[in-house]
């Protein structure tokens, strides 16, 4: 039985705490789901470094919608350097899963990409538990989550 | 009962301490807090180190007000990344309430909004200490501390 | 007795650990500084932390005049950053006192400044050890170090 | 027998991971490879520091290619600060193997490019593990990856 | 006897090790340095620190010389970040001598500046190890290493 942490937010428009624990379940019995949410991205480094001490996470998947403004882009670059700090730190990984309000051209498309993201996240996520093969298979193939892969360079 | 250490400055043009201290002793009885007042943002890292080592704080809010300069907004970022850096080493919260001089159209809106924010988060401070189920079922309702929340993605 | 060290550089114009000693004798018989001067601001963070291993220092005041080019703005970030990656790291206070070339109007108004920042912030040195309830007392109150406070929000 | 980890990534759109240890092989019978595939760059921190910790690996070679896009560039740079934090705890190398999207005029030179510096970068591989006399030699020499070198000053 | 370590790079267009080495030994018997080079600026960190664990330097003087691109003076940052943060986390001083390519008007006075800054540094890294007194008396004075000093505010 492998553990992941979810770390999500209140902030976020779309609950994507959700869609990573159905894709993960649905993915392999051996995985059990933790789910820690906490107010904002900033908040995401001391929820994944929670979630690998004192909830045995194995992975953490950090889950955020940063603002469209200049503000909370440096909000998501300060989230994201806390949370490979703590990964360099411990060697484990955290799957940093961001969609930015300026990603899509409406409410209802960002809602798709929110889902589609960190779904295509909790099979790498999966992959990195179970099948380190296939993601060498992979390697250099020009794969992306949310929007469609661009594939390798011809 | 849960220490949560409350540091704040002598630079932020409001008593954003008090604010904080005043909702978290109104909402639980459990909560005991202990302030610690530095000069500037810049110390607040090592403030909150301070709270958690010799405080024994299980949480730490740190607040402040940024000037509206370029400079400003980089000590912002710098101290951002020193709480940040804190909590990915010792995996507690520190909830960073940051006002920015250039968030209110004057002073008395300004004044509101630091108010605001702060009570928001303390709020938000006692739903990390005492009821993460109540955060988890707000995960992706677009929530905000200080103006309006914008909620979830239609 | 509470030692402070002083690190300061031979970078900047004016001898602000001059000042910084300065205050701080006037102000308490049971401060002793020690000194412990670098070439430029980059090398302050190995300075404050050798203060601290090595010469018992509790605080240490880091104090610089970065230059007024787009590289001297980047070395003053990264000299900062690792002044609060030290303050993380030990939770101890280094008051981080910068004084910019281009904040003053010539170079006279410059070296006033410099003098001046050094000495408020030695005060606040003296306050953060001896007298934490002198500084909640002003917590919100719009304090500044070299021009003028500015003053709670009206 | 030296171990020298190769982290690659499943977003890259080449397969640089192949090229490194193509190259590696060649040039000595005394380095073993082993390989972990990530998705994307912001993962390579832990893996290197898995690599380390885990294969015993003495060197990592960090392979992957930031797209063109401002956000991708600020994930080069996160990945990049993360990886030399990873060689600030631990004093083991990890080469820095970032081929940019906009370095090349069209997909089959980016292909080359990318081809190419992680051959030379194996290279230098070696050099750290085997010859530092070699490296000394070279030093100041202006030795680049990819395109051409630019040669010393004259 | 003290260990001085010298990294530095095959990028650098000017063997900037090689200065470093000859002012140090110019100045005093009782210094040895230890010379390692690495490919690029991003190598010394890990460079930095493997001089000080394996090779018991007291201090080390890191050489590099950035090129004109955007792309490389985040390198520089990065790599002035790492050393920094070895720096924090060992409490020893790296000098950090970058030369930027674009600091100089043709190819002879970069080669003449790289020589000289480097020369400038070694002579504070001599201070630094033995004569801190000379460094306290020069607090101030607006030195500068390559171009001519400023001096101090009049």
């Amino acid at each position: 039985m492998k553990i992941v942490g979810i770390a999500d937010t209140t902030f976020a428009r779309y609950d994507m705490g959700k869609s990573a624990i159905d894709q993960l379940k649905s993915m392999s019995p051996e995985i059990k789901t933790v789910r820690y949410t906490v107010p904002g991205i900033k908040d995401l480094p001391a929820a994944a470094r929670i979630l690998f001490d004192k909830y045995d996470a194995e992975m953490v998947m950090a889950l955020g919608m940063p603002g469209a403004k200049e503000i909370d882009k440096m909000s998501a670059h300060e989230a994201a350097t806390g949370l490979i700090t703590v990964q360099a730190i411990l060697g484990k990984h955290i799957l940093i899963v961001f969609v930015y309000e300026d990603e899509a051209k409406d409410e209802s498309q960002l809602a798709w990409l929110a889902d589609r993201r960190t779904r295509e996240h909790a099979v790498n996520a999966y992959y990195l538990l179970f099948d380190q093969e296939f993601l060498q298979k992979n390697a250099g193939k020009g794969l992306r989550q949310g929007y469609g892969d661009v594939g390798p360079l011809r």
